[in-house]
């Protein structure tokens, strides 16, 4: 199977590391040529536009990394629009919001192509291991044309109905995981500030009914303040700020998802946003600084 | 081993039940006599005071509902501090602040007793499967001497250092957990508002990074709007507070705890104290009253 | 002097009667026509679109209920792009986003036509007694030319710079607004629920740092549970979100705007958005439930 | 009219110095002794301990930093206690919370003594203007008593009713107060970060419904960073967290106030408490600190 592949940053070049392992043949574009080198190694070819992919390949996936990327690559110069057409297939496995989705499906529908939104749950180590669970929604036909690319690049998918659910469920899902990672956060810096040592409160926890991969990944890092990124916390604070504007169209009232937005914010303005998102704790952290204040008063 | 056991809800119950059924001679307590029928049956001893327990018994534990509670049994008419004596030791698994952890540890010790406080993660189904996670701090040898029972009510023990250690530790998890559920609420009806199926989200969540037993558990009976106590929200509620009074002690800002125990409140004045604290879930859900608005207009 | 008007909603309705009755000929436009025949009582001409509005006057002015309003007015069928050009000129009143003012500013002005932007302070009342606050900003000379029409509806008006800057100005006084009757309405709640009398609090808030004119005129009715719609409820939650989304542009974090804004969006879910904006104290005030609850159990 | 006065901070000093001014005879006390000087040169006598006060006058005065010097004025070695009796009052203008005004008044009503709980509204400015707004509680017959001394602290009296209501009413105006301070940091912060001035920001707030005398009053200070202390910051948060635990015996859900109480925490960690409570704003304009950020990565 022949596929395109759009986007090399994080997530995209472990998915199509996955894909390329496992028999696929993949063409990839990058807006940075130099990270489509190691998959080259691998046996990938390179396009120059992913208008040039789409002309190639009959599926073409994307995995970009905002609603703007991911309009640029369907809309722009060279972009899919300019080779899609019947018989040809688009499957966006982006994060954005449901109209960005709306927005290309409709693009491609009027050119006669086929797309299926189907971003995933998961950041780079799942990717890496094939261990995503991918979000699916769409045209159901070609949903079932490219489960053999699903399973490669995850464990489980599932498939939501009309697009724009796939962007939806993976809003809330990550909101959830933003809040969750407050509630962490703070719960890190209130035992440490209170005498306790936040390793055997990493130890309690996953003894416990709220045990769970991500704070026994991340818990230990956090407590050395290391953040190196696996999912932005940029990335992730445009998350909860979708899924609230997801929450205001449907007069739903997320007061702790607002909460953890505005920590996550804080983080962005003292410059964490390409840490991981695990660095709100940062935000939590901080504590006196003796020469801003003495300046102060 | 010969215990006396101090409390018979929910918890105390299920754990006096594993002492008994693991061949510990146990003497109970409870305010309300008839809760102590079931225990009598599986060969519980029954005492009419908690002073008449600790003269009995050389190790006395109490699993009490709430702090005024657990002074009450030590300080009030009939109490611990009438019998309590050098030889005889006291373990309070109640949930309570680490202030009132202190007051009964210092009465305990100026008569000459040991005293351990040792509050447990987990609630009613792991306190019936002995699965508690148990956090003792206070005296060290009385921790050693007291393992075999805390081997038969869970599966492990910390020994976290000074009194006020394990209640300190207790609130934090509980305040992780308390926000939480409030985060997997709104995601929850986020997610049926938006048109998705609630009962999809929870495989999703399943499958993911931030996969947790409460999630599993509660989530099926949280759709139904089914909220039986196995925790009830007043207690949890309460746990929120007393964790936010600790973060106010150490100056610890903590937004997201304090929008988790807002709702909890909004909860408590809808009359939902006594539900489960998945009950949080029908603060987020509430929806338009139609016969209320018109009054207002 | 000669001004076409658009849009006769409460605002709209008072800002275009204070202009008739200080001597201004003015042509009306509102979607429903039945709107204007108060107007036309007093003097005012009708037109059946804007676009008629925008060919018999030089200068238009609109007030209208939100962004898509204020774009449909100008790009749709009969609309003011139809008529605008050279010597004509064009002032939006509404309160909305500064992206919104940007696009009409460029589609104004590559057709010749003049625009400013000017939102207002202050809702029912200081309309209807030409005392709004006027936050006008775009094309300088316009500005001085509309003075005498800004002095009869406002007290006062500022010149802010480039468009977009009058939106901001009002999306921040107005976020300031929405936090602080949330927290007056949580203040009336707590005093009533901890046995002091409301209508006391609003004595004694009056005497202090603290008194407005805001809690003076709208503390008696909230206390009353009577909300009648100077600025609806609905209206205050968009300018809340638009507040928080200026905040997410520039990496501002805004926790209390954040949990009033949670708290309008509860308003809305209740049924109150077309209440007054002060209706958000009814989501405070909700207590037990009775049948609710019971239904639950 | 000879009155004895307890305690000479910020607040107590402008309260005696008015006092001495319309030609009462005062007695005062302070733990740091040196603070009384400029009382002296003003006429005040001295006495040494707050029992030696009320031994020499039949009317004593308290204006105490916090619950616990209120509660060691009255309880502690050479405390009112000691000398209270029959025909001897005492008026406690501090700001506490209501258990603590009722234990005082319990001890001195055993001992024969009037008492009344007198919280004011207002700080140094309106202090040293004699125009506080003074929340009386307790014994009637004493409040009637003590008007002509009201009368020079401050510019309007209430009786309230029972013990605890006057620290009640205090709550709840500092609670709106200071989420009042939170919501209008927060719009001063992103009026600057979104290209206005926040000078101009000023201008509008104060021709606006929401214009008071904390914003006129504040905001110019603030916004160069000037926080010198008229009600200090760390109190102000004090009075937030007592509010919150009035809520939460009340059930009454605040999610603004419980936002604005976590934003002066976050002030105290980073060692403002001791500046004014306007420092809150130095929580919202942190921005990019590069130094420390290029450490985590």
């Amino acid at each position: 199977m022949e596929v395109g592949f759009l986007g090399l940053g994080i997530m995209g070049k472990a998915m199509s590391m996955n894909l390329l392992r496992h028999g696929f043949k993949v063409t990839v574009w990058n807006r940075t040529l130099s990270k489509s080198h190691e998959l080259v190694e691998h046996g990938a070819s390179v396009a120059e536009t992913p208008a040039e992919v789409v002309r190639k390949c009959k599926y073409t996936i994307a995995m970009l990394s905002d609603p703007s990327a991911a309009l640029s690559v369907v809309f722009g110069k060279d972009g899919i629009l300019e080779q899609i057409c019947a018989g040809k297939s688009y499957v966006d496995m982006s994060t954005v919001d449901a109209d960005t989705s709306s927005k290309i499906n409709e693009a491609i529908k009027e050119r006669g192509g086929y797309f299926l939104e189907a971003p995933v749950s998961g950041s780079k180590k799942p990717a890496e291991d094939g261990q995503l669970v991918i979000l699916a929604a769409g045209e159901k036909a070609l949903y079932e044309e490219v489960i053999p690319a699903f399973n490669v690049m995850g464990k489980k998918s599932f498939y939501l109905g009309q697009v724009g659910n796939g962007a939806k469920m993976k809003l809330v899902v990550n909101m959830i995981m933003g809040s969750m990672m407050n509630a962490f956060s703070e719960g890190l810096v209130l035992a440490g500030r209170s005498g306790l040592e936040p390793s055997v409160l990493l130890d309690v926890l996953d003894l416990g009914g709220i045990a769970n991969p991500m704070f026994r990944l991340k818990g230990p890092t956090m407590i050395q303040g290391s953040h190196s990124p696996a999912f932005p916390l940029k990335h992730q604070q445009k998350d909860m700020r979708l899924a609230l504007a997801l929450g205001d169209e449907t007069a739903t009232s997320m007061p702790v998802a607002a909460a953890a937005n505005e920590a996550f914010k804080k983080a962005r303005s003292m410059g964490l946003g390409d840490l991981d998102f695990s660095a709100v704790y940062e935000t939590v952290k901080t504590l006196e600084e003796p020469s801003r204040n003495s300046q102060l008063r």
